[in-house]
């Protein structure tokens, strides 16, 4: 098998060995499955960089200390519409579920919930906790997080945010449901590198050089990283304020207040923290849930009927000369994983490979 | 004087000025006082197409029966962290400052409080309510609204969605606070009558013409609005995928579900609608308020000495060749607010010659 090929692998056996990966690793059960769960879902919609690509990481992030297996999680603070939790350490998908499922607790009781949460690390795409509240019937959701630093400020010249994604699920009626998972950069990190691996240039937009200009080499701006010289992606609506780039900027800029400033966890540049030797220390990357009740506002009957209208007045308006199809957010996810369901996740050859080795040095076998 | 010109006014003559005019078409006195303050705190914020500007088209509601000066504002249902405010058809900013009051003490209460209105109207700039929440000191606020109808959905023809803007505001130690006010779509209408007056072809990313395709005449896409023929402004990110237009339209489309579908207010095509003959019906906006109290997370103090820490290390960032100064949300429109309130409120001639007929229409005189 040649490493760039695409291996279609059944979605509940790619969850079992990845849940058997970190019960290897000393996470508790539960906590593995979750973690698990979050990353397949991801792969099954179609978002493979928060995939099981990301298991090397978290196994890297647990031996190195940074990440622990078994962390302390506690409620720190609440009110009845509120929490902060701390992570202790551990790995983004537990506490992301314990926090999103107290913020949909307060949510039935008092209308609205929302839970912080700091001291946690990466917790796959956003889109899974705010779905959570989907799976409730009565409820919007909301999720959001703070992420590594890669994105510049409008009219800086270094990257000092995170990609830090916000999502936002709304259920309807006889339609799928609205799922909104946006990073607040125009593209994330891996479409520069689809780019890179293709030789083909960036549109303007995407990111800046060293200088913090507008360029199309995808090669330079991904060595920039490495190397620290400057530059980064930048925030929805490019660079300065022409296509109003400072909107995406300010998203990322709330996202960071909510999940960074809030609960007390790291932020911009001070996430992601290392000693003076460069040394990784726990991430103290931080979150935020939320969730509303709809018939807190008006019976969900009506809200319901609401949804499918608007979605299909949407869809069905007229579309761009050219354009074959108008999309509802999630719509596209939702697709792919009906097909994946049906016809495997697809894996590119490298990663199932390094899930392979990871089988091999846990001990856990290879049966995927 | 030529009509063009810019006059400066006193912006607390111009506020009792405003103030007085509703008062006379049958506004109650503290009705007309919010109306006039939220107009006025946008033309010092340097917002004029949110400002006094408006004052016509509000006299015109009024004239015409779809704006009540005096509305029967009711709450319909709440709980302790949620309410839906009917707003009776009145103005759209009475109804805004008493659903901002009843999140706010939702809030100080329960930790976190959200309002939805409908039956409502246009109710000026959003971060007027989302600063309503900094006075209190240990709030942060949010508040969005849904709009005539103006945006194309990606890969869309037709106009279908408003610039339906979103407001956070957060507050900080010695820093200013940090105050988002943005429109979901890349630039808001009036920035395309700026480039036609000045006969400038606007930079791609901004408006479609009637086939649904980017445009670089501004004129061109003003005259489709009026004669419908298709086309209009582009979500945050430009037209279809490239640079994430979707994301945009998602913003645009989630403002319009938590102020059009979830208070069961108008939305999408079905806002400002008209009889079969033309003639307005009552508009019919929603709108959305929100409120955390941050005490309820972590203490206040080590919030807002974390909200300096980050914005001076933004502001402490280097910047981008070419470029002098990195800001943080609001900081231009609070400069802006110290220098008008010193030197005047500019106000472009024609508005300033409508407000002197209305004066004299509405018989309270004109003295500003």
């Amino acid at each position: 098998m040649v490493a760039s090929d695409v291996v279609r692998v059944n979605p509940d056996r790619l969850r079992d060995f990845t849940r058997r990966v970190f019960v290897a690793l000393g996470v508790p059960d539960e906590d593995s499955y979750v973690t698990a769960d979050v990353l397949v879902e991801a792969d099954l919609r179609g978002v493979d960089s928060h995939g099981v690509a990301r298991v090397r990481r978290y196994v890297q992030g647990i031996r190195d200390g940074v990440m622990l297996p078994r962390p302390e999680i506690r409620v720190v603070h609440e009110m009845a519409a509120t929490a902060l939790i701390d992570g202790g350490a551990g790995l983004g998908q537990p506490v992301g579920v314990r926090a999103m499922r107290l913020a949909i607790e307060k949510a039935q009781a008092a209308g609205a919930g929302f839970v912080s949460v700091r001291n946690s690390n990466h917790y796959g795409i956003a889109g899974y906790y705010a779905m959570m509240a989907l799976k409730e019937g009565n409820l919007i959701g909301m999720s959001m997080t703070n992420a590594d630093v890669l994105v510049v400020p409008t009219f800086g010249r270094d990257a000092v945010l995170g990609t830090n994604p916000i999502s936002v699920a709304a259920p309807s009626g006889k339609e799928r449901p609205f799922v909104l998972d946006m990073a607040t950069s125009t593209v994330p990190r891996g479409k520069l590198e689809v780019y890179d691996r293709l030789g083909k240039p960036v549109p303007i937009g995407w990111a800046t050089d060293e200088r913090g200009l507008d360029t199309t080499d995808a090669g330079r701006v991904l060595r920039n990283f490495k190397s620290r010289a400057g530059g980064g992606l930048l925030p929805l609506g490019g660079a300065g304020e022409l296509l109003s780039g400072h909107k995406g900027y300010g998203l990322a800029l709330l996202v960071d207040i909510f999940c960074g400033v809030l609960p007390g966890a790291g932020y911009a540049t001070r996430i992601y923290p290392k000693t003076p030797e460069g040394k990784p220390l726990p991430a103290d990357v931080g979150h935020f849930f939320g969730a509303w009740r709809i018939d807190g506002f008006r019976p969900l009957e009506k809200f319901q009927a609401a949804m499918d209208d608007i979605i299909r007045l949407l869809k069905g308006t007229p579309r761009a000369e050219g354009q074959e199809r108008i999309y509802i957010h999630g719509e596209k996810e939702f697709e792919a994983a009906e097909r994946y369901r049906a016809e495997g996740v697809p894996l590119v050859g490298k990663v199932y490979e390094d899930l392979r080795a990871i089988g091999g040095e846990t001990g856990v076998g290879f049966d995927i």
